[in-house]
């Protein structure tokens, strides 16, 4: 696996061509699964986490379904490499920072992404672009029984699959959707959707998961509960409230449009030029812009932009994937500058606009 | 004289090739002159004031030094108008608003204007672009003799010409110099030049002469004193600090190049990016962007843009400008989005661009 190649092209679920994809960027299924002869990551020796690692290694080359995996070895990738692979959605920012023996299993289609020795033993991911958590259940759920087939997964009749952190016992589940919500986050109605979502046990987070924060308007929307429902129900609780806040979205945008159009074209218009001509700018300010952006190709105010190319931006303008596209480390200001220069060229490049 | 011509042109003081073009935008000279057989303006009756106003009419008629004027009778005119012929600097704020028999006689070059019974009787401007006091002054003094041929001037042994007000009699010359000091401003360095210009008596406006703010960093530099020097001696006051205050701006900007080039480029940058993509915008911030890409563009910082357009759109963005531009009375918000509007379509015609 070639990271610079990886870092000029997109993963699928970045396309944004799924159903929803105006409003809902990508889906995004997990599953944690431990072996039933090891302890658990935090327990065990690093004896131990090599022997996990080496199981779920060839696990994964040996898995058929339908795409070729590429392992890994997480522990020996240097830390913008790691970092790479956490802008990425590939590995979360945990199996990164931590230590000992571990290592991540890819689809060159960046779908499918196994982590081995994050909190659990195995961590199987499944993303997809637009609003597509039946298909990641779906692929999730066959891969976990392939995987099953050739390991003993840590199990209990009485609580379900067993996990190193209490939170994730019972199915081990856990379902996300990343929504775009520039409307909701500008007529500040924002915090009330998130007030309810609460209520139904459902959790907020940013784009890269736990405690970051939503930067971009991106929110990732999941479950909190994964013990006493089955995984269905718990497909069926955020399958009942995204096509809600989807609306939420599209109302918001539409009283915008009906009201401001004047505002809100000249705020998505500048932010573009903003990206098109500014020489030196942050990741936050980029986001922010970005996010203005996505919102204006979708509502039809800026024209000849493809929404894919945006998506892309997002993620290609993130600190390690910059480095990787330069061939260099960069410190923090060679790195506004390295973005700003990738923004002008994406952007003004006509052979990508359009869509 | 056809207004809807003049708004989509510009006056010869606009073109930005005089001498140190680069800051200084125009060079400009006033006589205050009144006739020895009617009073004052201000005590003049309405028929006195008719009588003043047809004297000059005539005189401007027949003045042979060069260049057709076309005599405007301002009282004739409609706000609109009136206040178009102000932003061209063509008139002064006095004229416009005041009451009464008057009117203007304008070379159309635009560099050569005669005010009559604005404060006084009579006064001639000659407007220039660059740094270009001598050009005005040979200009103006050729215009005044001709003029004083056919008319009899109040004038004193003792004082020299007679004035409206005080602050005029002697030689009722002002010189004035219209500076583009944004490096000055930008390092906080103006406020001490303006102290040391107040010690030698020089005086500080905007771009719009008295009570002026000094919008897009253009900063009016004139004498303050008009009895007790001769004409030579005056300008002479003015042309020893004119260039030291080119030199201060330059030497700002060397520095701030050197010092900061990248956040330089970015600010001068990102300024053109606003103009050209945003879809509403007011004169303040159009003045304030268009000041930071007009260094931008003397900087070499951005290519392909003409300077002479530049300073053109600091005229053609005013309100009245805009109003004959698109051949209707606009509401503020409406010369918001019109100004946009011309400046997205001047700035992103190639044909226009380049030096």
């Amino acid at each position: 696996m070639d990271f610079h190649d990886l870092a000029t092209r997109s993963g699928e679920w970045l396309r944004g061509n799924g159903p929803e994809s105006d409003i809902v960027i990508s889906s995004r299924l997990r599953l944690a699964r431990n072996l039933a002869d090891f302890p658990f990551c935090n327990r065990a020796s690093d004896l131990e986490k090599r022997e996990i690692e080496a199981t779920f290694r060839t696990v994964s080359d040996d898995l058929e379904f339908g795409e070729d995996l590429h392992y890994l070895d997480v522990d020996k990738l240097d830390s913008i490499d790691r970092q790479f692979l956490v802008e990425r959605q590939l590995i979360s920012r945990e199996l990164a920072t931590t230590d000992g023996a571990r290592g991540v299993a890819i689809a060159l289609s960046e779908d499918v992404s196994l982590m081995v020795n994050e909190e659990d033993h195995l961590r199987i991911q499944v993303l997809r672009s637009g609003y597509s958590l039946q298909a990641c259940w779906e692929l999730g759920n066959r891969i976990d029984d392939l995987v099953e087939d050739k390991v003993r997964y840590a199990f209990s009749e009485e609580f379900g699959y067993l996990t190193a952190c209490p939170t994730n016992v019972g199915t081990g589940m856990r379902a996300s959707v990343m929504l775009h919500l520039p409307a909701l986050a500008m007529t500040k109605q924002i915090d009330r959707v998130f007030r309810a979502l609460q209520k139904i046990q459902l959790a907020v987070r940013g784009l890269y998961g736990e405690g970051s924060q939503a930067s971009g308007d991106f929110y990732q929307i999941s479950n909190n509960v994964t013990l006493g429902k089955t995984e269905a129900e718990i497909l069926r609780n955020i399958e009942v409230v995204v096509p809600q806040i989807v609306q939420y979205e599209r109302t918001a945008r539409t009283e915008l449009v009906k009201e401001s159009k004047q505002t809100l074209h000249d705020r998505v218009s500048r932010a573009y030029g903003i990206l098109c001509t500014a020489q030196t700018i942050s990741s936050e300010e980029t986001m922010h812009l970005l996010s203005s952006v996505r919102m204006g190709v979708n509502l039809n105010l800026i024209p000849d932009v493809n929404v894919g190319m945006i998506n892309d931006l997002f993620i290609h303008t993130q600190p390690a994937h910059l480095q990787k596209i330069e061939g260099q480390p960069l410190e923090s200001e060679e790195r506004n500058i390295a973005r700003a220069t990738y923004l002008r060229r994406r952007l003004t490049n006509t052979s990508e606009s359009a869509n």
